[in-house]
């Protein structure tokens, strides 16, 4: 038995916590934190309809200190958002798994920190490790994995196309969809309207593996204009306006561009004919040429593999890991 | 600098010594064995076409003398053919990667034979790894991959569709090309018609990663039936009789199908409107549906990810590995 700990009580906790309960001969849920005082009195079976009587609560440090192997965080983004969670959690002997998408490669954001985490966690013998979908899989490791049945990568461009139709106003106003061009355009440039996390991440986990050197990371985000009326419960865009952000990350070696990752995220792609899926090309000796349509839905294979990792980090070696510095990943059938 | 021997001079070591001639400041390459004697007295520079003068020669234990960290074992499929050049390896104190499609996963053919490689190796404090496309890539270590985006596996279908027509006399014969309906049904049950070797390898690397128990493992060779003429230069098929093998491999877990590897080999597949390609599909939440079209080349790709395995398998602890115990594979960058 795996002992567990939840950190965050949202959408990708509620996930995961079922993939755990799906596990009972497996894993051992210590506890469920979360600061939203809405979410406290309520046991996990409340939140997620299963039945399980652990607690949602505030004490994080009545749970930490049941001694969890592994706490899983799923609370934020960057590495300052993240930090209060990660280092008690260190702290108190525990391996942490977060979806954070900083966290997937932090020395991209900030390599100090990076260095901190992976100090702290050497010196208290565990491992951290960033985990997802993207960052974490169909745009860095899953490419890494391809590139080993080639005898030489020239260059790489893949893209994940995927629909936002079913997310809710926080992710439609940091993607744009609904603005007009100049609002969009008003909202890059103040940095209301953010696109994508994870390219920078990705970029660094591709070039990591292969022992590249990308001395140059550009992002480039553009409206998707919208031709014909495309709508959602939280978002009505007409014609002439934006449906999404399609963001483009470039990585330059010495100029020359080794890494091109393009993710256009938008409502209802399919008003407009686009079909959503993964799509990787190797182009090298030989080339790869990979589509995974639909797309793997990103909620669902963040917490997945989330998940899925929990076995694997408790015997990977101590320090602020990557998951191109850990094996090959693959689905924990529940022991019946 | 990785010292490296190469064991086999045919087309797949050929491969695999040009990649490692492509990375002179990351392996130096301390000589290549080979039993057959039209072989000896070339240099591996006159065998390529490269610039190298370590020569071909049949005596492995001087090369063995060097103190190689890896052997490269690129010579025949099972078990024992293999063994006379594992085992002197072993003993020398050099890890083993070798193509051999029964070593991808050796208990399935013969766990005891496993077994002692495995006390071999721990003995010597070195790893032997069957590594290739298919077994060791394909049809396994990428399904497990794909795998870790999943909650809930239920069932794995994968196929890969390829073109016979490059390869020789050999290959033709062994998967019934040019035979009748009926010689191939004799050659089936007399069995000089093998098909593809690897279906329990394959099969045993994915029960192994997911914890899955696959009780019992059936394979079927179907001819493939050409309704129009195709030839290569090596043999001449008339409509209406063999053009390859449909050999189907499936696993099954207290009489439930879990897993179906298909790999149907035929000359010109196009001729009648088949496209080659690598195909997985998991049924599970999510599903996955890849494809990459055309199929990575067998060839190729097995020395490719042959040579990528060599700076990893350093690192990896003793014993007989398999794919699923290995980091995630990927391409190895020459240092420039």
């Amino acid at each position: 038995m795996i002992k567990v700990a939840v950190w965050g009580a949202g959408m990708m906790s509620q996930g995961l916590l079922g993939y755990i309960l799906d596990r009972p001969k497996d894993i051992e849920l210590l506890g469920v934190i979360d600061r939203h005082p809405e979410k406290h009195g309520f046991t996990v079976g409340e939140i997620i309809a299963r039945d399980c009587d652990v607690p949602v609560t505030a004490d994080w440090d009545a749970v930490l200190a049941k001694g969890p192997d592994v706490v899983c965080i799923c609370t934020q983004s960057n590495l300052h958002e993240i930090t209060a969670q990660v280092e008690p959690s260190v702290r108190a002997g525990a391996n942490v798994l977060c979806i954070a998408e900083r966290l997937a490669y932090p020395w991209a954001s900030n390599a100090e920190w990076a260095d901190r985490f992976d100090a702290l966690a050497k010196e208290h013998g565990v491992s951290i490790l960033g985990t997802g979908v993207n960052p974490g899989f169909v745009l860095d490791a899953l490419i890494v994995m391809w590139s080993s049945v080639c005898l030489r990568v020239d260059r790489i461009e893949a893209s994940r196309i995927n629909d936002l139709s079913p997310f809710g106003p926080t992710v439609m106003e940091s993607q744009g969809v609904g603005t007009t061009v100049e609002e969009f355009e008003k909202g890059i440039a103040d940095g209301t309207i953010v696109g994508h996390i994870g390219f920078e991440e990705s970029i660094s986990l591709i070039a990591k593996a292969f022992g590249w050197n990308i001395d140059e990371i550009v992002e480039t985000r553009e409206p998707i204009v919208t031709s014909v009326e495309r709508s959602t419960p939280h978002v009505h865009v007409a014609p002439g306006n934006v449906c999404g952000c399609r963001h483009i990350g470039r990585g330059y070696s010495n100029g020359e561009l080794k890494i091109e990752l393009v993710h256009p995220q938008q409502i209802h792609p399919e008003m407009e004919g686009t079909e959503t899926g993964d799509y990787i090309r190797i182009i090298g000796d030989p080339d790869v040429n990979m589509v995974n349509a639909p797309e793997i839905p990103g909620g669902k294979g963040t917490y997945a593999s989330t998940g899925n990792y929990i076995p694997l980090i408790i015997d990977a070696p101590a320090g602020m890991l990557t998951v191109v510095d850990m094996p090959l990943p693959r689905f924990w059938s529940p022991t019946e």
